[in-house]
């Protein structure tokens, strides 16, 4: 049997009976190496309701940095540890900016994770905005 | 307080005190899209030890298989749901073979996952290997 899939339009709207994953603890972010290849490593994240954008707070010391300055294009994938048919895959371009004073994390990491960045190593600390293409989604099997 | 980072070398083994991620029931494959931007999807998955590769079954209709075919450069992280810490990230090229009459499933899917590739959607199953050129972990914080 072969069944042809329907092509999938490009949505950047996060799908009804997933929003509880814009709260999940940990994400996928996936950058481009130096050949072009993917690097995923997992990383804390924060969904800011107000730009309705997903956002990171990264050390400028990380390859992961270094990549997406260079290399804008990421992938941030979120899903529910629970039921691994439940995910959204966001496909979209890195927008680095410097974190001043930390205002960034103490609003957005901060309250979520209960930690300071301050604590962590790095250099100096970056807000990661991502600007979607298309945020890809499954939500169920089949 | 600047902190330099030691260069990471390479590595194709896996890291003693992440082996139980070999049995994990979940994996997030990236692929290249046509625009070399990075697209991640969750995909069941399966660890040959005697080829010590790890290896997936997908139908040739799917868009990250036609990715994968056109640019193999793929990454496949396995993380532990219950601890964000502990992760692999296999980075490498896609090997893709027909898994002529399932034999390739019917060895590795099945017994895993208890399930028969025979039942569900898609025109003709592919067995991807993935050659490794690093497997990047982490095993616990800080």
């Amino acid at each position: 049997m072969t069944t042809a899939r329907p092509l999938e339009m490009p949505s950047t709207t996060i799908p009804q009976g997933l929003e509880d994953l814009l709260n999940a603890k940990v994400a996928s972010l996936t950058t481009l190496g130096r050949d072009g290849a993917p690097q995923a490593t997992l990383v804390w994240f924060a969904y800011n309701r107000d730009l309705s954008r997903f956002q990171l707070s990264l050390s400028d010391d990380r390859l992961k940095v270094r990549n997406l300055i260079a290399r804008p294009k990421v992938s941030l994938l979120i899903f529910d540890p629970a039921d691994q048919f439940r995910y959204l895959d966001v496909r979209g371009t890195a927008r680095t900016e410097p974190d001043d004073g930390f205002a960034w994390a103490d609003a957005f990491i901060t309250p979520k994770y209960g930690a300071d960045v301050r604590d962590f190593p790095g250099a100096n600390r970056l807000v990661i905005t991502i600007e979607p293409d298309n945020i890809f989604s499954q939500n169920g099997a089949g």
